[in-house]
């Protein structure tokens, strides 16, 4: 029986517990690299440049990135000094709603102190407790998750929502993970997911390392799989849920769900808590954030596209809420209608 | 105004009329190779390298590439040797059906001679007729296609279908040409087209070169697009039109003609005599050229999956007859019910 244990850690305490360690996820599948970030502006670096990305390790990397902060000027102003930093490492990622949401438990926590506490040590707690708190998320969502998988499931999924997503073994890709776990025998497409191959590049190296059957296809070829009858079942990631259920996830998302509504393929959406932003009333109200051109015209270190074309380059898109079969949260699994309001989760 | 000459030519007879010369597309959009081939296997190597590509331009480098085996050995069994050249030209992309269609008119012109007739110059004359043809069915094909784009039209295209693809201004992208040269403002959307980025290396750099506004994004993102509202309409090409009108083209159509429908983007197929297959009656019948793991795991030199993951790459899919607004050949705008069979175009 494959283990479902992560096959690898994307983001943790470098050992003497001052930086934060990372698998640099830009030299995969090629090489396996780990960077220790040390200031607030590595952690920035690495963050936009999806050195470390997935929405929930971008929330812990942010967290356990806010620290080092403290690094800099641990005494005066402190709080002062964790809010600017904040501020410097949500800019970096608009559309993933957990950043934030880990920057702001970070400051509330932050704020609730007095001088004389041990601030650093305080807010190390809370980072290393954010990232616990996901890896056993992302545990309850394989469980609830796996539940929609049949032994001999095909599942097609996008991006990557595996352990180099997140603190554990994934959202999307837990469920797999976990329904292997139980004996089911699954297999898994993977869409590579262009502009930047997280789904040829991350989830086809995590899953063939943990011993799970991985076929990759370019992104404009999964409808006619579908077609074909091979897909059993779609599971995707989400970097922010509205409440009425709308999800903005990696761009190629939404077609993949138009597909899948034709073909009368299950499609479903596997998110920790921190993902859903009741706020949001609904999809057209997140904002999409817009990648560098030249992520599309030299995708590959050799020029794909004329040096200098115009280029749309969204990174997410948004799926509306009626084209999705069930939302898995860590407390259930969630079927339309959908009601994500205050406390609806 | 902008010209609708073709920016460049994708096949034509060397300056001396010995050889094929060939646009080498592989190196494009970074240099602009010109090659001479001058056998029958150099042909078949350009042909399946996608050195020469595109449905009537493969056709086009068949049939001149079919006269090259009259060089090897010019006198005894004649016919003999280029039924072998046909068979070895043919079996390079079996998808297409311009290239059959080329090589079946060649060798039927060539069975029709007598001995004492001068055989390669009835061959070479065959093949600049089909070249010739080709040219003012780009033409014709632009004309008809125009009425369907508005001034100010925003239209989506997908893999390159114009002057790189054809003897002239091309299929789809003739539509465009010719509206343009009618003093229509448009704007092109190309899809990038993965595996081989015949969208963001061919169509941008061929519309570029012509003056006209176009913007470049990966296929997964062209759903999106459409429901921002971007989009006008879609143009694609075919590489086969079966007698009920389903239409085999580049990996990326169906998903594509799928999210028109989705949005109500018309969703325009445009091309020429050659493309229509009254002896295929749907499109389960067309044989989907499944094309090497390759091109997904390394698509430009540097590994983009891991090295021995499994890959699904078929060249092609099938876009059924019912998701499509209407086929331009260069007879007419068709219609559905569309009814190609024999004599039906």
């Amino acid at each position: 029986m494959t283990s479902a244990l992560p096959p690898v850690q994307a983001v943790r305490w470098s050992d003497d517990g001052h930086s934060v360690r990372i698998l640099d996820q830009r030299c995969l599948p090629e090489r396996e690299v780990y960077r220790d970030l040390r200031t607030v502006s590595d952690v920035c670096d690495a963050i936009a440049t999806l050195a470390v990305r997935g929405a929930p390790a971008i929330g812990i990397a942010g967290a356990m990135g806010l620290t080092l902060a403290l690094n800099a000027r641990p005494d005066d102003g402190r709080v002062q000094l964790l809010e600017d930093a904040a501020e410097q490492i949500r800019a970096t990622r608009p559309t993933a709603v957990n950043l934030s949401w880990a920057l702001d438990r970070m400051l509330a926590r932050a704020r609730g102190t007095s001088p004389s506490d041990d601030l650093r040590h305080i807010l190390h707690n809370e980072a290393s407790r954010i990232l616990d708190e996901d890896r056993d998320m992302c545990r309850r969502l394989g469980e609830l998750g796996s539940e929609l998988i049949a032994d001999g499931g095909r599942v097609l999924t996008h991006c990557n929502t595996g352990a180099l997503a997140t603190g554990g073994i994934g959202t999307a890709l837990a469920a797999i993970y976990v329904a292997i776990e139980q004996g089911k025998r699954v297999s898994v497409y993977a869409d590579e997911t262009r502009p930047l191959l997280q789904g040829s590049r991350l989830t086809a190296w995590e899953l063939q390392r943990a011993g799970i059957p991985v076929t990759v296809l370019v992104d404009g070829a999964a409808a006619t799989l579908m077609r074909a009858g091979q897909v059993d079942a779609c599971f995707v990631g989400a970097d922010r849920i509205a409440a009425n259920g709308d999800v903005a996830n990696k761009v190629g998302t939404y077609a993949l769900a138009l597909a899948a509504r034709s073909h009368g393929v299950p499609f479903y959406v596997v998110a920790p808590t921190s993902t859903f932003d009741p706020s949001t009333r609904r999809g057209e109200e997140i904002v999409i954030e817009k990648r560098k051109a030249d992520e599309v015209r030299r995708g590959f270190g050799s020029p794909t596209a004329p040096p200098d074309v115009d280029v749309y380059n969204p990174a997410f898109d948004v799926t509306p809420a009626d084209l999705i079969t069930a939302i898995v949260s860590d407390r259930a699994i969630h079927r339309p209608p959908f009601d994500f309001g205050s406390g609806g989760r």
